[in-house]
């Protein structure tokens, strides 16, 4: 196959980083250029990162020279694929103009996410919608395709084998960590040995994505799932890695080895594909008391490219016509770079662009 | 008033450091002796003990010789009242003997909570339950007064004001403080930048000890109230203050206005009576959007004694039929020696002894 | 005495806050005003400040309307001292101008250490330097004095006692905590769990500062001390107290019980003059192996209205011709807004306006 | 090459968990039995192992039923090598026994260093010293090799190539990590949030072992280097990675640029030889101005088995005759299972036994 050419905006900041660090010796991706802002541009990728995400920084990536973040520089380099790890406000200022002149943007940002075109997509979960890209590929040329907010893509997952329980109702409370704010995102006098029982807008996207996601794809769009999610966002000083307690209300009467049995044995589309970057088992099922633990678990997933690509869920219990977990979730890896990555390869094998 | 005189078992953990701080210059209380395991004894308390509660060690305190926890040794004091800091096993051994020999004890250990007659006292909730110490005072001469799990205390504390609007079924996720543990209790590698999900019967306490609290006093004892409480206990990177969001299932259709209301104009008979470690205001509702934060709220409460003996409560949002809310209790204070002493100064103006 | 008309500029910040605690109740100064950036101004203290400096704002102080920091609005309030905890560029601004204005300015700001005739006043140490501020004022009308970097003001402490052992030559590692950088200062990503062994210029100051404090006054100005101090400045993540590892190289032979007896029996004019802010011992020696320690020691000194205003010795070893020491101060205190107010006691004791 | 036969000893705490993960897949060793406590014993050492070391536990290794340390047990599984991550007090007891059985151990255990027929071997720098290996083998049939204490191998390393500069004098403030401790080692209460500037015989350790890996093997054993080494050894809240600030006096005048060059440029025996554990580069000169980080660098060495076995340094200053670095080591893999994996490879590459 020859490869697919590509270019990550947003390439120094945390997520950026997850996209250079997985995109390295790619099997369908080929990495022709690497954006950042105006600060960086001009200088290798190499010196003007601040490489935070573990290893070296990937040899090919250190040498390329940072480009800006404008239209007509990121068309120079002609890409098939944009990745973006952007800030909300510079996506929508981009994203659209390139998805007019034909390029395919997998954008870890959240203002698309709404559209009724713009699938939200966790390739386990929803396959389906990617058929909208192709539908925004008849109109406009490229298209928009969005993963969903971090702490979403963790409930989602586990959620979606849950469905055959027939829930209702979803409680969660998060335990998010630092670098789901970005590397300079929160102040650490204000988290150091604290929790912050807040994140903006984090509460919404939660139960707004969660039900999209979930939701099915009509000939006016996605019809969302009607379950009500009631989430509270706390931010925890952990490094990588949120945690969530969720409480799920069932229909009927599944106790906790169904739904045990159900989570373990869920496999998606890009298993079945085996796509570079699916996790061999998106969900992993911990039996100790005391897991997961972002220390411990945040990085679970197999083969190496799939590191932090699995879900891990533990101390599932029922009490009083409710079931009780703990799940993880790798906010920047699953949550973020790792997910858009994974979309575009299914993209890429369902041909939705050849 | 004559000062009644107190001695302090189990003085050098973290509890017992608390203990000895707020007895320091008590109007009603005079600490006549401190105990502590072999070790310690017969050190002065000042050099014995790892003090870290924040300031120095109380002058008086620190020239106390410490002393064993032997049943003869505590009863040469001639002690009105032993304050216990002890662990489960130990207390079991000593504070029944002590009970038999005309001692009140006010326990912050778990063993003896579960007795049909012995209280789980919370001032501001069921001072009422007092009355158990009497029917145990009749019968063995001293009595045994227990005050909740850590936890426990500010999830009833916040559930009382709130029995009015009839709820029926509460959830609630913890991040617990590491000082929960105990000084030694917990590895720093196992914690350090994590979460661990579970702690050892943590669960089953706060869930076991609210009803009782709550429940009513009849002629056989305490009849524990019916609501059932679904609990996932987490500790987090936080040396002080246990945080907790919860969600309430409310019969009536009670608005978040109406409960912010009911929590911050809430007082109990210790605030009637100008109890000294009463804070004047048991829960502080915070407007903020991001509070109440450990860093910040651990230590709430007027005045100077009191510090640390309020509840912080905030993010009271209506979602579903469900109330939730984020509060905050100081674990060692509120949770522990403080509620111990706050008891036994309600004990000592209703003059269940004299 | 009539009290003294203070204001505080730069008030919201985490220095800012630690004036308005030391300043509330105070027995000299009356707190006329608190001057914040644009963004604050015009709200109550008490709403615009993110209070994170333990207890409760002040009362007085929450109700201040928060003024802008114009010289105009600064001057429109009459102060005779203006405290500031302004950023280098803000206090270059504004400090010189209202020192011609006739404004006392005792300043946390780094920009006018420098200056011949500025004092780097620790009023235990060269109390003698406030000379400088005579020759201001009769120049200027009125005078800016500065107090020392934070880590500078416990390494000069400690040294000054010890300068009757003719030392000749200070290694110091510092641990410094995220509060030095100011409460927004540090991503917490880039700290979490870390260490990060460089502070931008901080090493140069200590070691131009440390002998400035130490220098002689002439009739030229203050002639520095002439010992090279070697620094290795480095953040941990701490939320408060500055440690060092600290090793002197002596030419005459002292031991270490000559070097703990000399420090803990060090006393400066402000002990004798009974200042407010003075602790009645500037060092503490502690005997135990492991201490100081931030958590515990960071708020050493008495009495309460001195907290965080002694510098705490530990560790005193000899080895080798060269004595090596562990010391902690509270940065935003001691080094920071209590020695400035220390100073404005001082300035005021001896009467340099009236 | 026939594979050579090992055990791992104290296989569950953090340094045999790093064993263990260093022996999967490796190229000359074959791990044939895993001892731990009697606690453990008899399950499956993936049950048995509370893995902390990052990714999954080997699966080889998971199987393997943990057998208790007595010397019959080990005996009856036939090594040729024995790893030892023991505790001082059970590797006194059962290594001796070992050797005398025939037994090579490479023991990461303190209690045998001070014998002056025991190396403490660093193989990049004093390859020579397995001499001594020989003579043990000469005289009890086998020998115990043992790597230095964790901080003195990060310091050891960067002073070897700096012999030439002639130096006098060293100083030494370490950062040490929790993991130093050991798992359970640490109380998390003591630790987080805080600093604690003592180790308990630590710095006696970096000073006497620093001298005798550097010492000259001589007709009588080691002779010690003579410089002194003056060091403060203080415990920080970071998970991995102990980072020093080092003071070095030299008698001729070499410049920063010499140092970093003569570091860089540093190959010793293992790299000549192309060891499996060997990294690349022994030492890696960090160019930035804040680098060195535990967080960033802990995990430094290529290729992937050599990973967390470089040792990075930088800031490199000179200060008045005294040159100022920089250094960190990964405490549990260059500075304890890596130094004795290393120092076995090196064994067996040179035919100390056949």
């Amino acid at each position: 196959m020859k490869k697919i050419r590509v270019v990550v905006m947003g390439s120094t900041g945390l997520v950026g980083q997850q996209f250079v660090r997985l995109l390295d010796g790619h099997p369908y991706f080929d990495l022709a250029a690497l954006m950042a802002s105006g600060r960086s541009a001009g200088r290798p990728y190499g010196q003007a990162v601040p490489w935070a995400v573990g290893g070296d920084i990937p040899e090919q990536a250190a040498q390329l020279e940072v480009l800006d973040t404008s239209l007509e520089t990121v068309m120079s380099q002609a890409p098939d694929i944009a990745f973006s790890a952007l800030p909300a406000g510079a996506a929508e200022g981009i994203e659209p103009a390139l998805r007019e002149r034909g390029v395919r943007v997998f954008s870890n940002a959240g203002c698309r996410r709404q559209d009724a075109d713009v699938p939200v997509l966790i390739p386990e979960i929803n396959p389906g919608h990617l058929e909208l890209a192709r539908w925004q590929q008849a109109r406009y040329g490229g298209f928009i395709v969005t993963n969903s907010n971090c702490s979403t893509s963790g409930l989602a997952l586990v959620l979606k084998p849950l469905e055959k329980f027939d829930f209702r109702e979803v409680t969660v409370t998060t335990f998010q960590s630092i670098s789901g704010a970005g590397r300079r995102g929160l102040a650490s006098f204000d988290i150091a040995g604290n929790v912050i029982p807040w994140i903006k807008n984090e509460e919404e996207k939660m139960e707004r994505e969660s039900r999209k996601i979930l939701g099915e794809l009509t000939a006016d769009g996605i019809r969302p799932a009607s379950f009500p999610v009631s989430a509270t966002c706390c931010r925890v000083p952990v490094r990588e890695g949120h945690l969530m307690s969720v409480s799920v209300r069932f229909a009927n009467g599944a106790g906790a080895p169904d739904v045990a049995e159900a989570l373990a044995a869920f496999r998606g589309v890009p298993q079945g594909l085996g796509l570079p970057t699916a996790p061999e088992q998106p969900i992993i099922v911990r039996p100790e008391e005391d897991r997961p633990q972002p220390a411990l678990d945040a990085w679970a997933g197999r083969p190496e490219r799939a590191r932090g690509m699995a879900v891990s869920v533990g101390r599932i219990r029922e009490k009083g016509g409710a079931m009780s977990l703990v799940l993880l979730v790798h906010n920047t890896v699953r949550g973020a770079a790792g997910a858009c990555i994974l979309g575009a390869e299914l993209a890429a094998a369902e041909k939705i662009f050849s």
